[in-house]
């Protein structure tokens, strides 16, 4: 990949360093590079006297060496003279008369000074295989000359839209008993974002022979494939016989103790006996609402490994991840929750009526403040209500073993963006 | 834009709905559609007999019409026979003979059934202008039809790297004095997520006279300046008096407490007495940490505020974003801070030693188990070391009122992407 568009990519290799960063002993302050030894024992009364025998350009190399009693002026990020050993700050210094420095502190041997391949050093591992490379990465690659790292190509996902229902959001009316499809290009934005490429399929109507042929076509060209169930009866078992039909192993799972999405179906196609290509198909809920949130819980992380990310799987206590960040907030109203379940409710953020004063006023807690100045409205509806996604700013879980959140419960909010 | 490209695009009008959704009366579930009087009093015992007058089919219309006494058997989303008002579920029904139902349940009107325009009324604003379009987003605006929606251009940002030391990521050696320019990438790739077409100059050599023109060439054609600063003494007096002289009203801000970051600059050029385009200008620390950290404290904001983003500027007490997303680990060192400064330290987190019991086993609190499982471990470094960049993981913002954190305080942590 170009440097320039190697964000979000993952690397395929490791990389290593093929040169020491800094390239060179480099000064951290403004001041005079120095043979430390030079300046034991100086102080206020007491000053070092050194000879300056020449001053360091920034980009160049210092071009003179010290002998003792020595002293070369040095910029911030300027390369050290040959011999020096330390740098004495600008301002512990006094100047004399011409050619003179004399210097009211003592410093150490490497004091303000980055050692040539102190930062990093030539032929170690800068990044990992597995890295979803953040734009502080590609900095990183940056520093060591890495232009083109190496990458994983982006995960091919297909998207299927059923039910006999669902027309396309560009139909030029939409007829009683008919709805356009909302949930593919929510998903396809979310899969570019995440780093997969979406293909929407055409809309396949409720029948079995149809949806094997639409599964059937997309797998040899993905990693991943999402069907999205239709809301009518028998839809989802269609899913599940043609998944069971594509595999071994065929379905994994179907229904989870999760509201939304207990519909949810996973499965694999082809992974075992017919070659290696095995790709991953998820049956997911076709009312917008439960899809995303799928998506959100189960869909991203899936998305992630099939690019070849090193994803992290950490699960707290309460079988939550503790890399998922969140807002704290205050809950306004009662939600009702199965225990057994686990509930995802939709909320929108407002701030709380009593206003907060002016920023840097006080001495808060570190981090965020949490828990001091949002409010989360849970936001109902009847199943299905697109405007509920509008909406939602955000998801409050409830954990399997709670019956229900009171009003004022403290939450932590999963940002839906 | 079309809508498969606008989710991360800021609309520049509102979107109001043409039509309603949905567009007909729509069952929530399988079962009766029935008119609802005609229930009224049945039970178990003694159920409603009704006359089965037809089958809605899915996609359509429903085709009959309900008179007194009468159903109609319809799927969920299915379409509601003229003349029904609510749905009786296919789990209170008995099909004593053909063409025949006992419903074992009472319904009210409107119970089960979205009535048309329910979810969304035609002639209604369904999103704001000012609103950066979430992939949710993008499927209410499929939901009513609206498939091209219009939005702002993305505001053009330009970086200017500054430095005499400074050569580009691939040149070809990295002499004596020179590093390679780590900042500009990372901001491009920044920059470019956050939704704004960075541009990256040239590095520009530390004169005056060359960063002058290297500004004043960008300024037609960026909504954003980010002048990155050499390291040396006086670059950062140049930026400022470049400033100046592209004012009025020229510099706004020289210097912030806060660490990294103190010698942040901001102007604005050319906004008063030369036209209507003025131009937010940001100097930059040349530091790759402190640029970064700036980036996401400040810049980001910019960059959504000129991108016509209608941005919620919200703060609690301590000074902080509440809409800033974290995650919560404990601290495993002291950090010192000086207080009447804010300061933010880089973390790596790791999860703590005591492994995590398996997920979903117990009743947890609400939210995201916070405080529990990770562990934020300071990452230190000498001024300007890269790798601190691919080490962290995190922030940990202390406010201006603390001095610094002992081991074992519970952080928030905003997470570095």
């Amino acid at each position: 990949m170009p440097l320039a568009e190697a964000a979000g990519r993952v690397l395929a290799e490791p990389v290593v360093a093929a040169e020491d960063v800094p390239a060179f002993d480099r000064s951290t302050v403004d001041g005079y590079a120095v043979i430390a030894e030079d300046t034991f024992g100086a102080a206020e009364g007491a000053p070092a006297l050194l000879e300056v025998v020449g001053t360091v350009e920034m980009g160049r190399p210092a071009g003179f060496r010290l002998t003792a009693g020595q002293a070369g002026a040095v910029p911030t990020g300027g390369s050290l003279p040959e011999g020096a050993d330390a740098v004495v700050m600008v301002e512990h210094s006094v100047i004399p008369g011409e050619g003179l420095v004399e210097l009211t502190r003592p410093v150490a041997p490497g004091e303000n000074v980055v050692r040539a391949g102190e930062d990093i050093r030539r032929a170690t591992e800068v990044l990992p295989a597995g890295r979803r490379l953040a734009p502080a990465d590609v900095g990183v690659l940056a520093a060591v000359g890495v232009t083109e790292p190496v990458c994983f190509a982006r995960p091919r996902v297909a998207v299927i839209p059923t039910g006999d229902e669902i027309v396309p959001p560009d139909a030029p009316v939409c007829r009683p008993g008919q709805v356009r499809d909302v949930v593919s290009v929510a998903l396809a934005a979310l899969i570019s974002r995440d780093g997969g490429v979406p293909r929407v399929s055409d809309v396949v109507p409720d029948r079995r022979e149809a949806l094997e042929a639409a599964v059937s076509g997309v797998l040899p060209e993905s990693e991943l494939v999402l069907v999205l169930g239709g809301s009518s009866v028998g839809a989802r078992d269609h899913t599940a016989a043609v998944i069971d039909r594509c595999g071994p192993p065929g379905v994994l799972f179907h229904g989870l103790a999760l509201k939304p999405g207990k519909p949810t179906l996973f499965g694999v196609c082809g992974g075992v006996g017919k070659g290696d290509r095995a790709v991953a198909v998820f049956g997911l809920p076709g009312h917008p609402v439960s899809a995303l949130v799928v998506y959100r819980l189960l869909v991203r992380t899936a998305l992630r490994l099939v690019a070849g990310e090193a994803v992290p799987a950490w699960r707290d206590e309460a079988g939550a991840d503790p890399l998922e960040a969140t807002v704290a907030a205050t809950l306004t109203r009662a939600v009702p929750s199965d225990q057994g379940r686990e509930d995802y409710v939709c909320v929108r953020l407002r701030p709380s009526e009593a206003a907060p004063p002016p920023a840097g006023a006080g001495a808060g807690p570190p981090g965020s403040g949490r828990g001091a100045v949002l409010l989360a409205e849970p936001v109902f509806g009847k199943s299905g209500l697109i405007t509920m996604l509008a909406q939602a700013d955000g998801l409050v879980r409830i954990p399997a073993g709670r019956r229900g959140l009171e009003p004022g419960t403290e939450v932590e909010v999963i940002l839906l963006d």
